[in-house]
């Protein structure tokens, strides 16, 4: 939304005043890597909501640029270590952090970038610091929760619908609603403000990650720049798509589903599977699920009581985030 | 030291209560690590140092226990992620989270305790809790940098005394003063007692550390209860001592040095570099390096402006520390 550029102007050079005091920082090991993986995203969507949220309030977004930094650091330090985790070589076809350096340094550089995160909420006043902190460090904690049930969920046979949107909601979708709620906060915002805020930016988050795993099955190759089609079901990823398959599927294409999923062939096991998906509308079902939670994020966002033109434009906002993904 | 008994017990009880909320909490992989690593240390040297110092000030120690807990858990989250780096097999003779599970969940629950340990220091007020914070974060960061300056030096060969005393300030001294300071201001001491009660507590670690260094050469095998003499010069660690020898060599001296590293006969190599030791004189400087560290420790136990009682007490536990490392 163009309205917005601003706002994320104001954000990248409070960002790059951030990185170059990184720069100069000793032992170097522990800081390139943060300023390297910092340099990587160029969205800033979740400092972005965060100042968004701020402005709504009508006070200076400023105010909540250090909340958006917190966050900002926070989730690439969760970029670091997931990395990690899942072994992955590239993120934004760019090497990771343990690939272009080595694991320990993927480790404790994201050590560091967490505590900095801390320290930067820590700036503000004692009274805002500390409820700020109490949002972020609840977050914090789920989105590692979040972690913990996606690495459980790929060796764990039964894995249902309702496992996996908790998994993501707890993963990815908390921290868009706590971005948020920090703005909120700098905002001045009543409490009740603050939790509908979080809730829209929740559901905006799960919708956001259903519509991500269609798109790895449905996308045309246009918008899939970069990425290969059904490489979640080359990989056996767990979906939600795949899931509810396997929710709504009766004996015989339940053992198709198996057949397919073993087959070795790349290229017949993803028709194999979207064989079945076809069978049982699949992909109308998942797009009927980030229905809902849209729904539900808009329904959040009108009970928020301020001017209707700037929640109009976070409307718009998040249905072009959306619309993005398909 | 006797007189702290009932320190050690308030803070156990309130470990074994953190403990028991753990040990209900989902999902487990993650949990459980944290549970098992709080159960192995029996020694609680920081959090013990944190009720003692609010108690300096004559306040109800009960009220420095969170900041205790903070540090505790800390401390333990260092460990997880430590022995990951090092690839350590064993901590106090019991498998390490990433050999008992795996390095994944080893990264994941260390990285869930650090953001607890800023839940736990955010049941404070305000204003109490922003002070903590900022005491605790600046040594959290310095934690970090000292255990990358440690894994940096295993492979540079131009490391100096100098470098080592900063490694080893940073990576395990500072988180002894940052556990008094934050008691003292549980109790309410002024700024400047804070600062000395800080530097106490930093001296006093460093020389904790030399002469952990010295120990693992010069220790009877009756204290070194389970560890190999000479272990730090058969894996070519670089200690105090060897740095040391390495500054005061002549030419010689280097060469002999660097051949009985070399040695692949652990008997032979530990006997050519402590032969070289004994010619430098390099028990009795460390000793010194210690000694000098601890005087310096004492006297800004000296310089704090509390009753003389206690800090006698805080006084003879040093010595006891000390004592018990040789």
């Amino acid at each position: 939304v163009k309205h917005y550029e601003p706002l994320l102007s104001l954000f990248n050079a409070h960002l790059d005043h951030y990185r170059a005091e990184l720069s100069s920082k000793q032992p170097k090991e522990l800081y390139e890597p943060e300023n390297y993986i910092l340099s990587l995203d160029g969205k800033r969507i979740r400092p972005l909501l965060s100042l968004i949220a701020c402005d709504l309030y009508d006070k200076d977004p400023k105010l909540a640029l250090d909340a958006a930094l917190a966050v900002e650091i926070f989730h690439n330090f969760t970029l670091i270590h997931d990395d990690i985790l899942d072994n992955a070589p590239l993120r934004r076809g760019q090497a990771t952090v343990h690939t272009k350096w080595n694991s320990n340094i993927g480790i404790l550089s994201g050590d560091v970038m967490l505590a900095k995160a801390f320290d930067v909420l820590n700036r503000y006043n004692a009274t805002l610091s500390k409820t700020l902190n109490t949002v972020f460090i609840k977050t914090s904690i789920e989105v590692c929760e979040g972690q913990q049930w996606d690495m459980n969920y790929e060796k764990d046979p039964s894995v249902t619908v309702k496992d996996y949107t908790r998994m993501i909601t707890y993963k990815t979708a908390v921290l868009l609603g706590c971005s948020l709620q920090m703005g909120s906060i700098c905002g001045g915002a009543p409490l009740s403000d603050q939790e509908h805020i979080y809730e829209f930016g929740k559901h905006l988050g799960i919708a956001f990650q259903l519509l991500d795993d269609m798109l790895d099955v449905y996308a045309t190759n246009d918008l899939k720049f970069g990425k290969q089609i059904g490489g979640d079901i080359i990989s056996n990823k767990k979906t939600y798509l795949l899931l509810k398959a396997f929710e709504l599927a009766n004996t015989s294409q339940k053992k198709q589903l198996q057949l397919s999923l073993s087959d070795r062939d790349p290229v017949k096991k993803v028709k194999g599977v979207m064989d079945i998906y076809d069978q049982l509308n699949i992909k109308l079902l998942s797009e009927e699920a980030a229905d809902e939670h849209t729904k539900r994020a808009i329904n959040y966002l009108h009970l928020i009581n301020t001017g209707t033109d700037k929640k109009k434009c976070l409307e718009e906002l998040a249905y072009q985030l959306l619309n993005r993904v398909i």
